[in-house]
């Protein structure tokens, strides 16, 4: 079997439907929205209409949706815009010690900028405590920034009890959704929050579109100064052919939410049962259950996680070892010591995430190729060999 | 005649060539760049690929090529990456008075951060004096963004007499060449600029994509924090598909400049011999010979810009009246406020910019429309009434 494909988290391809649906505004529709002709004024209600299906998805209205480059470009913008609007209350913010590094950067970047950045910790499940958040809050509190679920780990954190301590305090509450919208359902006024990020990638939509739910016409710094595009929250060109494949993908995913999370709840116990029979001193990291349908993530002993995605690559199977973001960058998930995992143990991380396109069959597949791969590699470690002769 | 297009500096129909070159970043090579296995290192080195390109077209190294989601993105992360980055050394930086809105407001955020902007002033012409930006160097001035040419009048600025002032005094000099790119040649050592913005429009590439040019591995403060993307200068997944239109537009741009120059020039001086013969009392705006081959750009006598592009629009010809950005922002142009242009003449602006694929006939369409519909308009103007009488 060629190309099975697990690593949805990182990259899906784009839906045949969406890409359709974008075509036309390359070179037919190509022209600039801000143009005051009818060329230009078509364009513009083309826009608000992908807006409409992108809020309709989250349970938001359209004119509290912005468009950005990137899931990442909306954590930069929630992040940093908001505490640079809202310094003059207070230069606090409060984030979880298991963030994008979107997020994570962004409020470092704050430290710089004379902001302290309280960063929560998490329980073995990855789980933010509301506690723990209760007591972290301060009068100079402005923002607090709390993922919903994590790629890495697959939690799902308690996100309306997390804002609702927020909100008894007028603090402004953001969620960084990237991982959840298109994989579970996401109601914006059910979590009760401030700022939301979207990006495309668990819709089918394409690379280079991401979107920012906004509340109450909440003042942002402008990431990207420029015109008065995105109500003057950010500059440039709309990028109208992502936009109308962010639309098309959202108006999808709405239809098929229920279903794709079903099937591949399925597919992951079928994943989860069968690794876990199969291999010997595996942990399943992240929450057993509250956690992403599509998700199943371990730490398996004596192995390389970069080590097993190349033998796994071999057999055309595509996981991952950690978030693709770290994978290049770090050696040891910060997300994986946040959650208490032993660092030689966090080095045998092994990620897959699923989408509706992913089949019985190849679930099998892995269950064959898997644990022959670990068994290779850890017959070559040291470590396995002492552990098996102890 | 239907659909005469002359507002190719607000947009431009992506090449088909562009966008058969995208179409498999789409759904077949859909993966992340940053995953470690095969499907993600071919993608890093089409990427890579891409950056030589674009790279090549302006005389730089691939590696002094980032990727960004516009050149309004490029303009930001140029201004306030630099000065951010660089503020111990200095909080002065310098611009034109006719920069464009993502420059201009870029150094507005500056100010809020304490640092002193300086605008230069420009003649009549539109052109920057280097004995006036010699003048208003600074022992703490960090940085000069002075643009190439301007969109809205077409003056391409001295920017080799300019960058060599900074060069002098260890100065970063920044241009936003938006404008020039594929529509004359750009060389960055010959123009000897520390950074430069460039965009896809002028290049048939599509809409969400821009790079910035920057030199000696300047340091630059990510705008968009998060991975180690694009050199850890900005964060978020790549967005291969509009890279690699970029990358190809780029391609086909070295190879087409000198004739695409030659015809837009060809046409552009039959347009603005024809107008100045058929319409009295107007101002050719700009500088005469020192401008853009494809600009034309033209100030009224007792015309609404607004109105005349309504009446073109209905006519089947698309024009633009200022910049794009500010058509809807703003009521009287600063950049002709800047040029001395009277505020009642500035309300008169029209532009037309062409590219490699207009015609002669369309000229002559535009040469026999224009005319009737600036009488027309007359005719209806109290003011021009009064003059005619006079």
């Amino acid at each position: 079997m060629k190309n099975v494909y697990m690593d949805h988290a990182a990259a899906t391809p784009v839906r045949k439907q969406v890409i359709e649906a974008m075509l036309p505004y390359f070179d037919e529709h190509f022209g600039n929205p801000s143009t005051i002709y009818d060329m230009g004024s078509k364009i513009k209600q083309v826009i608000e209409e992908q807006r409409a299906k992108v809020a309709e998805l989250i349970g938001a209205k359209a004119e509290e949706i912005i468009f950005t480059s990137s899931g990442a470009e909306a954590n930069n913008l929630a992040v940093k815009g908001l505490a640079l609007a809202r310094q003059k209350k207070g230069k606090h913010i409060i984030i979880s010690a298991i963030e994008h590094h979107s997020v994570l950067n962004s409020a470092r970047f704050l430290e710089r900028m004379d902001f302290e950045v309280t960063f929560l910790p998490v329980d073995e499940y990855g789980l933010v405590d509301p506690e723990r958040l209760s007591i972290a809050m301060r009068p100079e509190t402005i923002l607090v920034s709390i993922m919903h679920a994590n790629n890495e780990i697959g939690t799902i954190e308690p996100i309306s009890e997390l804002s609702a301590i927020c909100r008894q305090k007028g603090v402004i509450f953001h969620t960084d959704a990237v991982a959840t919208v298109g994989n579970i359902p996401v109601d914006v006024n059910e979590l009760d929050v401030g700022l939301l990020t979207l990006s495309g990638v668990s819709l089918g939509a394409p690379k280079g579109i991401g979107a920012l739910y906004f509340r109450d016409n909440l003042r942002l710094m402008p990431l990207i100064h420029g015109g008065i595009q995105e109500k003057g929250r950010r500059g440039g060109t709309e990028n109208v052919p992502a936009i109308v494949g962010l639309g098309k993908a959202s108006e999808l995913a709405a239809k098929e939410l229920s279903h794709k999370a079903d099937h591949m709840r399925e597919l992951r116990d079928l994943l989860v049962e069968g690794v876990r029979e199969r291999i010997e001193q595996i942990k399943y990291t992240g929450h057993p259950n509250r956690r992403l349908p599509g998700h199943a993530s371990f730490c398996i002993e004596a192995i390389e996680g970069e080590a097993l995605l190349f033998m796994l690559n071999q057999e055309g199977i595509y996981a991952n070892t950690g978030s693709a973001c770290a994978s290049k960058a770090l050696k040891t998930s910060p997300v994986l010591v946040a959650i208490g995992i032993r660092p030689d143990l966090a080095q045998g991380s092994i990620v897959f995430t699923l989408n509706s396109s992913n089949r019985a069959e190849e679930i099998e597949y892995v269950l064959e190729k898997l644990p022959f791969a670990v068994q290779k590699l850890r017959s070559l470690s040291p470590i396995w060999r002492q552990k098996s002769a102890a």
